[in-house]
């Protein structure tokens, strides 16, 4: 992994999820261009100290000399936007795969190459569209491709957050709204690329044509802030597209409605287990997560059942979290044994009540 | 961890939680009764196979024999309900800690006797009260510990599934419907005690008394699959507890609501990101996830931003399948390198177009 | 009409509503046991000063008189529930038909001397179960009825409100918390009566026993002003009614959730709108109000399109006042001439830019 | 009035509004071209036939010859968009104030002329904008005028229909589609000045600039069906505003967002009673109708207490049409004397299992 030091916010996320299913091991980092901060988090996660490097410089040339079922298979690139294309641009002449954080970088060139880089060393490049990963999202790229709404006339997409409505100071604020950071593209850059994403991920066509405001609303701001485009895409569906960062109050809002012939669809990522479908002369029908009624493939993105929204998984992990503190001694349990007998209590009880015509009964404890 | 073979629902989860946040490694298992399963099931996830055991019974004795910073720490019991009594009870008298999953046994008096072996053997015994996890419902319960609502007066604990509207047949419905594996009581045993728990952690006093109304509906089924239920709590609050696992089209439908003097709280499983806070004389209040208004150790439990569902690190770690997968030559990329030229080429155009007057623009690539 | 004086609020809606369709017109009224407030209602009423009465008394009397196509033809009773009785006795005994608020009388064995008295008289007598009129009420019963959610299993009514959940002071708050205006029971009579009824209603069938926690929370108060009831339907269904008035924060909150063997619907006042119905194997569907799709019968009901909550009227009614006030030389208008040149200029605008390739275009007013 | 006759669907809306707060009659029409049709809505309505009028011009002409006491006061205008103009010109030439449906008329300058007739014969002018009337609309702007979200940056503005998604064919449909009736937009100039309307309302300033996207969809139609448009107004506000008609499922989906330097606001007409407000740093407030919180002037705009949508009245209206229809021996009732004596049984029932330690009581009827 190339960055995620301590302060910053997407690497940790890049590695809970890494770590989720089993399947993959951190192994390398250059967690920092501080490089007492990289020494401390590559520590923290346990890796042996010849594995963290003060630069990723080191880290591709000195990775590329261990033996191949020793060095790491790919690298994690979640730096800001502007180290996006020196990183994944070392990795992949180095012989590493990139799964690469967006936007790719800063501008339309740097990209060309690399795609002529990942070409010429047959390394595999992806992006982290996040949002991609969400099974409904996928379910909704099945149904319009299988003609279940009809031709696509119209889409909106929308990303609209509310945290930079004001002049914050902060690192994840800064690299955001620094040009030589992060690219040409403040808000656009950040969040639009991801409505423009799911959009021709989810209508299976290219976006052709924009006409686009961008605005800086903050003082003093160097780069948009917000932005609204009338955009059409191939075989003449038309929509629009609105990113903000200056929603006040409003959180992570990215949503995406798609309008065709004969039906609709609309999905949102702040409630990610509901997909709306409307139909011409039917009910709209609430599709959820996890149910038997989708397709097999998108079954199988789910870890829980139908009705458990994922955060039930963290919240489970708090769970054990809080466990684990407590045989260290730290902290106190929220359901330890006496809760348990209680719990039994409160069964016997009604169980006893339910026997005597619901009399009401004492709970035995 | 005891249970959890193939085929078992709840053990995946409790790994993917445990695993989660990288303070924890699964070292050793007993996770079926069926030899050939616990086995294929420890190899897969990778244990050596002098750790992975035939039974609970010799996993306690052998791990025992090991030098303490080898053995195991702790068991995580993951069976179906029936087996959570002896297992337990051996990890404690063999010294290991306990995280049992729900309900704690199938009656009181096991339950009363592991007590007394916690005390006897100090082992730290707690139960997986999942829902206990979630950041909103400690929030909920530190409101109401802080007076915010005054004296609670009424409470509507509802926990509500549709999964045994029928005469299912498998493996998740065979046990939790026989007497002899879940207990006395079927859903209330099941998830009753969920909603019990919830409503006693929340507003921090003990439910007792019940008058209870438990049904079978569908016939053949052994034990209770809905029930309705009065309480009543100490300090005169009343309340009304709903269970049920045949409303049919209802998924995981866990929801409290708790009413004050001054103010009341609101909270369901299905939108664990939301908090709805109400007063006498002012507007309604939406509490949301990871806000900087929580209190500190509110916002320690997330792991992600406000408006970032928890969702958002599975649909990440699907990302993260994905590309190791296509590293094994497998499956396709939902955002490969053309993906990454689009995008910039997305912002390209978005600019040119802004710098022009919004003038229509066509995306170059 | 009987009741409705100045400072009432249910005589007022009723008048509304009796008004809407042009089908009635209000002829006498005996609108308050205060002579003055009565007079001055009806004069605001427009009725002429004969027909407004000192009393109900006398109101009958007076009306049985009159010639058969002059006098009222039924009788609206919207007093406190204390005179409800006395009112449609004497009004059936004079030959009119009654049409009363509910709950219909102080207890059950006034309510079964009316019937006699209108079995006798052959007056037509009517509560107004306000909560009947929805037209997505009306489907949701039909769709029961023919069988479509199968043979109905558990239900769930429930009418929570927060108005009184604190000491107060008001006419409205005043009759409702005295046995002898309000009868034996303060908010079941109130409101639970409309849960119970809706329950009836829907499931159609009788309730036939119930097991009840009735409480009353704020010190002072005489009635219940809160209840929780476990009830059983013949054919073997169950159910939970809870009704209260001291939920802080809720305002009308009337809800019902029907559960089958192969169906579930669910509806609340507060959204009435949408009608949501659950499959044991489909997603869900959102039955909206006025669509094609529902029956013949239920869509006569409505009064707009679908989309326009019925809210639309009055909104519609709002402007019409607003007109009337201006033309009356008061207030200002929301919408007037400069308004509709704002209008016809954005129109013009829009179709100049569109015409010129989404080219920025002034408005030209 | 003129326009409303049989098969039109807004005159009948406005009769039931104007209708509904007992402060206007209805006195003469012109309710179409077709002399007959014109003829028997006068009669359905109760007007005298020497008030119902073959054309509008006629009605001008007679009622101005009329007593200033027994004349006409102002004419509704609810004809296809066409008529707007002339009928509004006549009407206030001959003296009466308007009260005319949107779009003003058919272009600009129609609408400029009205302007000058207005002021040259000092009649009263306004428009039918229903959206102004709704309370909580209201209150938007009032917030927003007192700087409570501070200065306004930003706008959605969108009102989505899906009525028109495909070759519809029927009054209502026609004349929108026709450029000689509706004018020179269909979508727009039907539903996209609602928004624009409401959006000047509630922000308090003009829309200045307009770069707009108009698509015809569906194949054979005149007009635009759909439109996306880019907009600044007065101050550096920067909008979208969308309207289509070819949305599949989508009903009547007004939705208007408006974000300021300190606040958000954010409100549709599809659940009208809620007005969502976000700030920087507190929860999110759900404002509902009705509540004493509101100001004086937007509570006096209700006329039902807090929760009862306000189609609260028009169910209230359709138990008062059964009852009226089962007088003359039509249809039944809901709720008649069973019913009654059922509500009063249950009561009696809950009253006793209450005073029995909550004992399972028969009810007795």
């Amino acid at each position: 992994m190339v960055g995620g030091g301590q302060g910053a916010f997407i690497g940790e996320v890049h590695r809970l999820a890494a770590r989720l299913d089993n399947e993959l091991d951190l192994v390398a980092g250059a967690f920092s261009r501080d490089v007492e901060n990289s020494k401390l988090t590559g520590q923290l996660l346990g890796l042996p100290s010849d594995r963290i490097y003060p630069d990723f410089e080191t880290m591709m040339t000195s990775e590329a000399k261990l033996p191949v079922d020793q060095r790491m298979e790919f690298v994690a690139v979640v730096t800001p936007n502007h180290v996006h294309f020196p990183v994944a641009k070392a990795a992949m002449e180095n012989g590493f795969h990139v799964l690469s954080d967006k936007p790719a970088t800063r501008d339309l060139e740097e990209i060309l190459e690399l795609r002529q880089i990942a070409d010429k060393t047959n390394a595999i490049y992806a992006l982290t569209h996040t949002y991609l990963g969400y099974p409904l999202v996928s379910h909704a790229s099945n149904l319009v491709r299988e003609g279940e709404i009809g031709a696509v006339r119209k889409v909106f997409a929308e990303y609209i957050q509310g945290w930079l409505a004001t002049d914050v100071d902060n690192k994840q604020a800064d690299w955001r709204t620094d040009p030589s950071k992060s690219g040409k593209s403040g808000c656009m850059g950040d969040i639009g690329t991801h409505a423009h994403n799911l959009a021709e991920f989810i209508v299976g066509k290219n976006m052709t044509h924009v006409a686009a405001d961008l605005t800086t609303f903050v003082p003093g701001r160097a780069l948009d802030d917000d932005g609204s485009v009338l955009f059409r895409m191939e075989g003449g569906v038309k929509g629009v597209l609105s990113a903000s960062q200056v929603c006040v109050g409003c959180e992570n809002g990215l949503t995406i409605r798609i309008y065709g012939e004969t039906g609709g669809l609309s999905w949102s990522q702040e409630t990610p287990n509901e997909l709306k479908r409307t139909y011409l002369d039917r009910p709209t029908e609430i599709i959820t997560s996890a149910q038997g009624y989708l397709s097999e493939d998108v079954q199988s993105m789910y870890r829980t059942p139908p009705g458990h929204p994922e955060g039930y998984i963290e919240a489970f992990a708090n769970i054990y979290v809080e466990f684990a503190r407590r045989i260290r001694g730290e902290g106190k349990l929220s359901a330890g044994v006496d809760n348990a007998v209680r719990g039994m209590a409160f069964i016997e009880a009604l169980i006893e009540s339910a026997e005597n015509n619901s009399k009401w009964t004492e709970i035995p404890a």
